[in-house]
């Protein structure tokens, strides 16, 4: 049933404030996407299932995020061949270390395209999945363009003392 | 068709070299086992049907040997409730420092117990094994006391200046 | 006077708030447990008493929980043929990754099953103790079967914004 | 004058061994390439000028490679919305953990999908931008639908003594 | 317009807290600065326009401070010769680990002087460019002495339990 | 029948060359000492027996030598209240970043000092024992002296190109 | 005018909450101590001054302790041949790994013996300085040995569900 | 006696291989230097004598390397205010990470310029001494931009496949 280009699937609820930069900027581009809870762990065959059906589900990139072992990017990655990019989430003790390590110390023959621990990489999951749909529309090409310059625009000459 | 209790998988031939010191640690104490290739990344569906055949198989203890991103402990464990024993397998770049977070860092719900990075801890799973076997099997206990009190025996009391 | 098929030790008081995640796991899947404070610096007679009484006293598993220069898994294990399963403990400093190192980097010989850093090690240190409890025990494979499969209902198919 | 859909970039003649590994997965791909020394720290205008107009050159997706405080794809990305990824080449004194971290941890804002240390990442990068590619090519799809059932076809059951 | 002889720039208004320190000692030693906000990955041409213009603007001296993948300091090292002092911003997740490595681990060629993560980074990078500055200028030698021997008078003897 | 007053102990015979460094010092400065394998976890009852009865035996220092999970400086500490000085011998995997934190990271209440990872910190652990002897021992302490001093005086004042 | 046998030094009166403990430590066992703040960067000329009377002024040992680019307790150990032992204090950004590795990987020559990151490493470097008083003082022998009864009388048996 | 701008310090012998570099780019660039080994562990004396007299010996930069808790660039800057540039010297159990800590993470008020580990950092220790002497010096200002454009001409466009 899905319509979305993209999916956003994470390990655990725990998850979502860190993947929901992902749907905000995929909003603001006006990229459809399908946020999901899927973990490799605990749902391994909503996780089979998922990721056998994602091309001919019609999702054209998958962006997942996980903490600590986080196998999810890698097992999706094994089971599907579009491209996935993964996020490694800030895990309790070792701050995403271990999450960054298990995602994207890959072997060669299964790619994650992996981002920054936490928030920017959500954030620049999206842009790089923009970037990717880009490539075929014209109107996501624009939007992300767009995108791009009013975040330059937005940077100031000048440091502010007491920014509120 | 398993008459072996223990399996030792791992995710590549080039584990092998450090695997195969489980298998002869368990070929030491007389313990039956089954030595299989069996990548989370390369093969997942022959990790699925292993997984989740593997009690119905016979099996009693599960050794997984692998690296890098190094899914495949964490990967089985998901699918099947007998005891894993993770191995985590000197990477090139980093040591095996990526390889034992992957193994290490399980969350909550599934567990895989890991042993050191390398010889010493596929030597271990092996010993780990025999001590969970050893619970159910008189002959087996008197084999691992009979080993553990070997290795004892063999600490000599004065460093010497050349072993050769 | 042991009736309890798991000792849960740990190195102090401070423990507790860790290793009572796994005291908690093994009171869902009704396993008895003895819980104990065993401190390899402070109380090393006691240590030496209780690993090398284990096995008579009739434990079936050891769950060791320690922080910082974690010696206490180690060392029971190299006092004891069962299976030693350890938990890092969080350490101040260095957030736990000196007890991690401390616990899994054990010698060829002596094997400890390592799990993750904190409460999700301590949690399924009590599972991986009742997976290997359920070879024996066919209450307890049920039990843990159940466990799991109440694990993975409870994981809902969409994130929600403000679970509270 | 780009006829190429992928642009294989690195820093220096040194990371050619490990990019070329890059090069030789779009060979087999039948997915054409160019490989060139863009050096963000030596040749900066060369780099600014090759980033800038590698969206109206033709190229789809950039592969960069570097080494160090590898600075080459977050850079090559602030400067195109074209898909960047990149690889972290094996550096001397930290094994490519400085060139990881250079290169991953980018702000949010600008993405680059990172892929592991060395020859893994290099091979890995050229899946990725088959992948991307696949999406707008049927035979470019089909190719790499092959090429990872050749991968999973190679994987043999049993491990081999002396493989030579 | 430059009549500053120190030029900080940062790349984002966050890190300003933390660039803030070495303004601060450029004011006690009476030394010229002007303070910008120069991103390399949002705003690359105006870090280009910068960095090419910042000799002959008469800029003698440039501190550079960036978190996370922070490329800054190092390309505004790559395109002018006037001495770079770099200041690693400490990161959310990695504490500023990956902040150093990003700036201090340049490749042979381009040079950045690189000090502390954080605040003791900024006001280093600021009294080594006053020392910089005071071989051409004995006022400011003579006010960084002054600066330094403040600083040792005011190290009292003996510890005091509740300073307020 | 110790006339020695210090015990140079160690986990294994592999430990020997990195120790060997220990008695070499001791052997130059006069310094009686008797060198022992002694297992924390192969011979822990050997390690119980030695550490329990060093004091009466007559030792004064205790030198400890372990790699990996290295807990015989540790525990021998916690058994007797002579001094104990412990040596980080290089592991395989971890190049003895594992047996440093697993020495130095003692708790509160057993103290073991740590000298540097290896070859210096056996040497050093030998130049500390005569640190600590040549408190009660004026030959010692001029022995050191001369020691120190001729070290100092091998330092000459310009390196040489092709040393051989 | 020292009467008293050991030196408590600190590079800063912000070390002073962890040494505190270490003199705490030295209270309770009945040693004098004398505590001094000793900057090896911003009093040189003071730690040097101390650092070379300190056997004459009839110190025995000296504690010291740092953070950051600790580098007192090195600096006084190669100004001096009393026993040195250091205290690595915790860092801001690295949480004292930087401040551990100054201290503790000293060149072969100069040894400092290295204690436990923070407040455990001071209390363990009084712990340590005792025994090597104890060596010549059969009071303090006492008096350590007694605080080491009492630590291990005061560990419970059971944990406490809510300490207060 | 100096007539030379810039000196070039280090701590032992075996420092050189490295800090060649550093000469090797000064006599290309015709700048002066004197090189000398000063141990700020085994010679301290030597080394405060240096640092002393080094502005009034007319030295302008000083270069210092260092290996392990190298505390040589730091203790020098805390003698003198002149410019002092770092370069950590890799070790040999932690590659530098030891160095490199030691000689960057200095406490607010006494700067060390600190780059790259190994040659890399020598080469640009000399670069940024070159850099600071250029300000007061328009033939070294020309010849450090020459060897920048020749740096920049030989990177080559292609990569190619077999450079011997």
């Amino acid at each position: 049933m899905a319509k979305a280009d993209v999916a956003i699937i994470m390990g655990s609820q725990s998850d979502w404030p860190t993947m929901k930069h992902a749907a905000d900027v995929l909003d603001e581009l006006g990229i459809a996407y399908d946020a999901r809870i899927v973990s490799a762990h605990r749902t391994p065959d909503r996780m089979y299932d998922f990721a056998k059906s994602a091309k001919s589900e019609g999702f054209k990139v998958i962006i997942a995020g996980a903490g600590g072992a986080a196998h999810l990017p890698g097992m999706v990655a094994a089971l599907t061949t579009l491209p996935v990019f993964g996020v490694p989430v800030e895990s309790r003790a070792l701050s995403g270390q271990d999450s960054l390590l298990s995602i994207v110390q890959m072997p060669g023959g299964i790619p994650v395209g992996t981002l920054a621990i936490g928030k920017a990489g959500a954030t620049n999951a999206a842009l790089l999945a923009a970037a990717v749909l880009a490539l075929m529309n014209p109107d996501i090409d624009k939007a992300l363009e767009a995108f791009r310059a009013g975040r330059t625009a937005a940077v100031t000459e000048r440091p502010v003392n007491d920014p509120a």
